[in-house]
């Protein structure tokens, strides 16, 4: 009988804790949105600091990290995920200062109206509360996504993977130390303080309220988990399958350059092209030279009937392929009759993240920008611009492909809300 | 055994229509999404034409409706609400070519830059997609809710409380009389078909992933319910507990006018005030006339020892008139400690939804508009300000308290989302 008494015990131990991380996180919440911008950047400041400094602590317990999951049988590039290095570590503290050189959405009017009976209303921007992150072996989301919702003025609760625990709270450690340096909340920064699963069952319940809003970081098992059981809002994308539609009006060297380097440039990132659709009206121009590019670049071609025709090396797709994301050095490529057809298929098949057209028939462009539902449309440019860096975020805490709040790139500005502050002088509604 | 049976084929076939009202909801907004401005107002103004034209069908409908609720013993406060006349009929087709003359928000450009590599990206309007609506008693929320929706490019699924069935259904036919005048299609705006309560279940499950968004409309029973089931995002207010607050530094004329304005233009809106805090520095001018005026305005004022003191017309206010959302004509009053004491109290008892501070001191307010951390705050204007036409946005679909996406008064532009459209003339990233 012992075993189930100790496990109900310790369940209820842990749902006090979270309870409690949750209360603290929502009372520093109120703390930081009314903190000035300078006092959130002397914080950034001191934790970039405090990281730089607990150096070897963070690299002692990456090690103990490291050393478990090879014990565990974790693959090569899962321990590369895990694995901090004194670079990694500096990369992380200068993302700390990038984040603070960033401007301060909290307080900024975003709309401002006079109404014909004098009052003055704005829109203003404010912070959304109390953010839960929950990630999986990559230490540096701890600093990255910490340093993110406080910028914007949230405080967050922060769920790392099992496999890096001792790495995070070392990370975690330092930061609490640069928020107290900076005289701001240590529970501004929480960091769920175990490896049991269960806690992260009850973020996805809210917490008693406490949470406002969920953003997970990691493969697509973890996203898929958090959209189907979340009872609060959640900012993601489930996957990127992108794609890039070469129109019979492209220029061939433009076309091979977007292509190879939407495909190819890291074939991990959710930007990554997975299919290239290539006009029929142009395709005996574009098409063999465009295969043959990827194929001697190293990447796997699965094509359509009219593919296999041009290159011998091409493997024939089958349905599967035409909504796979790889994430590898693999394309499918299709023929399609014409930017009519390329948006049908992309709608079809695609995941809203991000599709580019390559042309320079300017009404075919227009028509793909403003028909294909996905959160970012590009123009002759490649796919991997999908990044909040690239936007000119300065950071991002990830891609969302909801249609609600925040969509594409999220950055400090969609980590915020707005509240309207009406000025009178004594209106009364008639 | 065959009533179960029967019930199980029943719910199945529920099940089947619900899919298929989803799913051609879906296919409408694509549609819809890609409607110039010039078809959905043409579609509005055929609407508004056939509301008038059907106006005795409505009527007669309507005329049922009003039967079967008295038979069933509905209050006369309930059968106002669903009753209809000409002028009803006319209010609800004037509305539609009200909103026939906003603005269009899809295509609108928020914002856009140019990257240091020549890419200029543009965030752009585009509609959420497709919004159920849940509404009770009023009719006329079929019209409002189904163009509002429209005008933003949306498609919408109604479901009308059961009481007020054939009303709705009849201004529905109206509607989609005008839709297929405009050459619209008529899922564009869809009326649950049957009474059957399940059909609310299976909305807030999300149809299948056909609804991107629920609106309830009604009462807190439903609203609580929408909030509490609702596997997708809901913009709603549970209540509006609207503090007005009236400052040591108030003008008394101001104070009781925007006071009585609060309280008792409409007690029944959600913008109405629920509670009188005023300021203990103030209290010996201010109290005894405010606690007068609202009492010989036929006011039941609640309030704590101090308050009592003034007028013995007052009643004792226990701890649960605090957080209280009468929607009558009662009000708590109570003396705090200056501004300070005001904002705890707020944050302490209020609803997030509206509130207002009385006062000349610019400092006294500015502090009250950052510090309440509600949707709309006020400064020496009335709470019943809270409403979309009031804030010019032309119609309002209701208010919400929620953190994402929209906040406060929701018009046709919180009903629509972007997307990042990128103009590039051959970018690749480094």
């Amino acid at each position: 009988m012992n075993a189930p008494l100790t496990a109900i015990e310790n369940s209820g131990r842990l749902e006090a804790t979270m309870r409690e991380i949750g209360r603290e996180a929502r009372h520093a919440a109120h703390t930081l949105a009314l903190a000035p911008a300078a006092r959130k950047n002397a914080a950034l400041a001191a934790m970039a600091g405090s990281i730089r400094r607990a150096r070897s602590a963070i690299l002692a317990a990456n090690a103990e990290d490291v050393a478990g999951a090879k014990a565990a049988g974790a693959t090569a590039a899962f321990r590369d995920r895990l694995t901090l290095d004194g670079e990694r570590i500096e990369a992380m503290a200068a993302g700390l200062e990038a984040i603070r050189k960033l401007k301060d959405p909290v307080g900024t009017v975003t709309a401002s109206w006079r109404r014909p009976n004098g009052m003055r209303i704005e829109r203003v921007r404010v912070p959304l509360g109390v953010i839960g992150v929950i990630y999986e072996s990559r230490p540096n989301v701890t600093a990255d996504a910490g340093a993110l919702c406080l910028k914007a003025g949230n405080a967050v609760i922060l769920r790392g993977g099992s496999e890096s625990f001792r790495s995070a709270r070392a990370i975690h450690a330092a930061m609490v130390e640069g928020l107290s340096e900076a005289g701001l909340p240590a529970a501004a920064i929480a960091l769920v303080p175990t490896r049991d699963r269960a806690a992260v069952g009850m973020m996805l319940a809210g917490l008693d309220g406490a949470l406002d809003l969920i953003v997970p970081r990691g493969g697509k098992d973890l996203v898929a988990r958090v959209q189907a059981e979340a009872r609060v809002p959640v900012f993601a994308h489930l996957e990127g399958v992108c794609h890039v539609y070469v129109d019979g009006k492209a220029k061939l060297p433009m076309a091979k350059s977007i292509v190879l380097n939407a495909k190819m440039r890291r074939t991990g990132v959710c930007g990554a092209a997975e299919t290239l659709l290539v006009d029929r009206a142009g395709a005996a121009r574009l098409l063999e030279p465009l295969v043959a590019m990827l194929i001697d670049a190293g990447c796997e071609v699965r094509g359509d009937a009219a593919v296999q025709a041009v290159d011998d090396r091409v493997k024939p797709a089958n349905e599967d392929d035409w909504s796979a994301e790889y994430l590898d050095a693999i394309l499918t490529v299709g023929v399609v009759d014409g930017v009519d057809a390329a948006i049908a298929h992309i709608e079809r098949y695609g995941s809203h993240h991000t599709d580019a057209i390559v042309t320079e028939d300017k009404r075919a462009a227009e028509k793909f920008l403003r028909e294909v539902d996905s959160a970012i449309v590009l123009h002759n440019a490649s796919t991997q611009f999908a990044d909040g860096g690239e936007f000119g975020f300065g950071a991002e805490i990830g891609i969302a492909t909801g249609r609600l709040h925040a969509r594409g790139p999220v950055g400090v500005e969609q980590l915020t809300t707005f509240k309207y502050r009406i000025h009178g002088n004594g209106q009364t509604r008639p």
